[in-house]
């Protein structure tokens, strides 16, 4: 039997549009019997915050404002044309019309898929994240020397 | 005779200074004797529709409101110092001066050098652009999944 | 002895936080044991400008303008929420506080570790910049295709 392709997505980006991107990238491919991981970095690290808004999260105060400007999964600008965060809204709901999968279809789709959460230690240390404020399904905490290792026999895309 | 290399280029952004650097590396690598697909998705489709600037496409008014946005070939945007659509023509000028292809020029070598084009169906939809709306180069209009399997034997790039 | 695995980075951007990605991961790769080449193109010039502060480079009046605005390695722009400038240097101020290499300690050590620095010829040219307005690590100015061979057993990265 032929090992299994693997397809690993440094998901850095925490624009609503290049957050579809990932998650349409990583369902399909997965969908298509590849083993997907996404490692989630810097702005993408709101995509996978428990808390899905405007949220103080942290000690220090700098990254509790950081983390209140970001915001989580429902907050995702659009990286052009956001309106003050009007598009993603309008956008979801064109895909909606479309019968297209919302961000947050391809978001459940990519768990029951198998997709592999993992979240950048550095980034989380830096913006002051626990382990807690990520949602369950993250598997583990790692270093970008270990995701490269991970990723030895797959593609990587930097998104 | 050895395989052709391959070379996938996921053209996921519309700015005109990613676009140059989209078209530069595809002619690159076509004109030394690679095998360059690139799958346009949403920014990025606005690089191939066939009227280049801002026009009201789509039958849904928020997909025509967002197609006349974003505009076409002529009006993409620089993503940094954009001031207002005036840097990528004083850039174009620039590169003109210095004898360097402009975007232009990269695109028709482009086509000259045999450089696949094809196009996302999901983003296709949501913009409710029709095969027509595209230039008549885009050869298909294809899924996620059948691209990363026409890349299994590519290096795959994200811009 | 198997060979080295190997990782080309495409430095595309000239983001604080981007670049912040791409030396982590270059430094990353590099300190276990691979083979890592940034190649800098475009915005990511400015990462390596000999100069780090905003100066008029070049000889035309456009490209002195746009080196002027664009800066240097001191002045790299967040990607969001920049807030004139001042975000990169509270980020900064965090990631001593947590402990974490900062921009300038990464960039330090990817010069130890070995990691090449390759500059892209045509950028070069259409902002005007020449071989001595780079840092003295760059080991050499190169085009796509000449990047594209050294990269042949390589992953590619675009950042």
């Amino acid at each position: 039997m032929e090992p299994k392709e693997k397809l690993s997505i440094v998901c850095f980006s925490g624009d609503f549009d290049r957050a579809v991107a990932v998650f349409t990238l990583a369902t399909g491919a997965a969908a298509t019997n590849r083993e997907v991981t996404i490692f989630f970095t810097f702005w993408g690290l709101n995509i996978i915050k428990k808390r899905p808004g405007h949220r103080w999260t942290g000690t220090g105060i700098l990254a509790r404002f950081f983390n209140f400007l970001m915001g989580g999964r429902n907050n995702l600008p659009l990286s052009r044309l956001n309106f003050g965060g009007i598009s993603p809204k309008l956008m979801t709901g064109m895909m909606k019309a479309k019968n297209v999968a919302t961000l947050d279809v391809l978001f459940e789709a990519a768990k029951e898929l198998g997709v592999g959460f993992v979240a950048c230690e550095m980034a989380m240390h830096i913006l002051e994240l626990k382990r807690e404020d990520l949602i369950d399904e993250v598997t583990e905490v790692i270093g970008v020397s270990t995701f490269l290792d991970r990723s030895r026999d797959a593609k990587i895309l930097f998104i």
